[in-house]
């Protein structure tokens, strides 16, 4: 089986973008702010949202199931308050938890937060309990900069977050470290904030000792974990020098990477550098990069392509595809097993 | 002859960090504000603290000449105001001059410019004309974000920057692009503000159409250009997306990457992925990581050795070593052919 731990409902009808639109015009004219329930989708809209676009890629790529989210572009805690995000959060997840329902065999959901800059964390843990309980998600989304570029959140590390991680290791649920959207000027959204995001939160983990306070929380650090394997020699003598463990015991018994790097050389040294137990296959599709490569003929974001020709073994690539993802998403394993996959 | 193109003076004596925590307090207490001329060092301390650490390891490893700039981290165009910053980068580029006059054959300096948040680019040329009309200076640092992660100046493809672009394209000096120290306790400098700096400087270029206001300017992103060159094929496919031309018409013109990667897979990846006429030999020593790597038994920053067991034949290598850094920095090119070199 081919688990591709990495999508987001990109595609969603365009009435949930006109619903956004409309919510965000409430925020200063009150009398415009529409009601979730005015929001209406039915489930054949869903469905052909579905398979014209990332049913039909799986089917053509060979992939079998999707850890599927919010699109994260549109999850943007910076706009309004908590009360904004949780009404938007809500109503995200909930379609991902639909289209879950439609299509069991190919779609498990992760929940967005309703984070909101400058709120306690603990204010995201009722959605993430009905995420979990009620929907069967099997993972979060955390955003590290809810602000949407200016950084002005703690570090990961900092006890702000703790309340969330207890609930994560009650639950046994991993976190996609995901930022949204750039609203300043100096970062593009999917070309330099999310890199930079994945970069920003794996040192904000080897400079700390989190995973001494939570030796069973999981992270994944997403786009290949931004710069870290390319600068790898960088972060093992930057934890060398600040007296840290080797990285593989200071750090990879919880941070894990996806394979959403769009190129053979990427895919090659990821697989080169990081331990294979540590890599787990995504794709991102259908996301930032949907062209076709000149260079191959083929999508960008058609990982799979890569990971089949890197230089590995079959059980190292079963790893990537299936084990690794069984093993760091608990209830996706759960839920397989009981449907006797 | 091998360059080192990125080689700061982290070594100054003690004298010169105690006079600058002299000038920080002077910001809230004018009294303690200590002159310039306070500050004394004498060529033996300057020789002596190049001679044990630059140059030792220098001829340890063989290289013949660095581009030497100011300590990056401690640029911190952050502190005080325009002034402040304006006093202390002559001091530091006086520095540096001295340097390379003590050792001519092995140092030919870069500037640092005296930014300062919110101020108006074209404060820095009179620094830069004195840098290169008095000092040699080949080249200069240029911040792209002088607030020290918070990111608040405009993008380097901005009108903003447009003056100093067009005193370097008078000059015919190339910019590394080069962060200071983070005052966001978000992004660790070494681990994640410079990598993100790199990214995001390239990203900058790619949207916009900077060179072609500018045809000649060329920038040099260090660390091995952040995250870029492992996430090539997003590159190339954002910039596709865009409508922009491939990225060796659009940007390989001008934009250059340095050779700061601290272990093989990096430098493997680089010089696979990077056409050979964009790479320039750099170590950025003695900076950010100064250990032995135990799984080499060399110094991480020892970057000469994973160039020479890289996969490219003499004349690419030669590239890498020397003939790139002649075409980059035409000024040193002129310096060494004026010495017979």
């Amino acid at each position: 089986m081919i688990i591709d731990i990495h999508g987001h409902y990109t595609t969603a009808p365009k009435v949930l973008e006109t619903w956004r639109n409309r919510q965000i015009a409430g925020i200063t004219n009150p009398a415009e702010m529409p009601k979730a329930s005015e929001l209406r989708i039915g489930d054949d809209e869903l469905r052909e949202s579905i398979e014209t676009n990332q049913l039909r890629l799986m089917r053509e790529r060979g992939l079998d199931l999707t850890i599927f989210s919010p699109r994260a572009s549109f999850m943007a805690h910076h706009i309004g308050d908590f009360q904004i995000s949780s009404t938007w959060a809500a109503i995200c997840n909930e379609l991902c938890f639909r289209v879950s329902r439609l299509f069991p065999d190919h779609f498990i959901p992760a929940a967005m937060l309703p984070q909101s800059p400058g709120v306690d964390a603990a204010t995201c843990i009722p959605e993430l309990v009905k995420c979990v309980e009620e929907f069967g998600n099997v993972a979060i989304n955390l955003n590290p900069d809810p602000s949407g570029g200016h950084w002005n959140a703690p570090p990961l590390s900092d006890r702000h977050w703790y309340p969330l991680y207890e609930k994560m290791v009650q639950y046994d649920v991993p976190a996609m470290i995901h930022v949204s959207t750039s609203c300043n000027p100096c970062f593009h959204t999917t070309g330099a904030h999310y890199l930079n995001a994945d970069t920003t939160a794996f040192m904000q983990c080897l400079t700390s000792d989190l995973f001494k306070d939570f030796p069973t929380l999981r992270f994944i650090i997403p786009h290949g974990g931004g710069a870290v394997p390319y600068h790898w020699g960088r972060f093992r003598g930057l934890a060398q020098e600040m007296k840290k463990p080797l990285l593989k015991d200071h750090l990879l018994n919880n941070v894990f990477f996806d394979t959403c790097v769009y190129h053979q050389p990427g895919i090659d040294l990821l697989t080169r550098v990081i331990p294979v137990g540590n890599i787990l296959f995504a794709s991102e599709m259908i996301g930032a990069v949907r062209g076709i490569d000149p260079e191959t003929g083929f999508n960008f974001d058609d990982t799979k392509r890569y990971i089949d020709a890197a230089h590995i073994d079959a059980e190292e690539r079963h790893k990537i595809y299936e084990a690794n993802a069984r093993r760091v998403y608990p209830r996706l394993d759960a839920a397989l097993k009981a449907k006797g996959r």
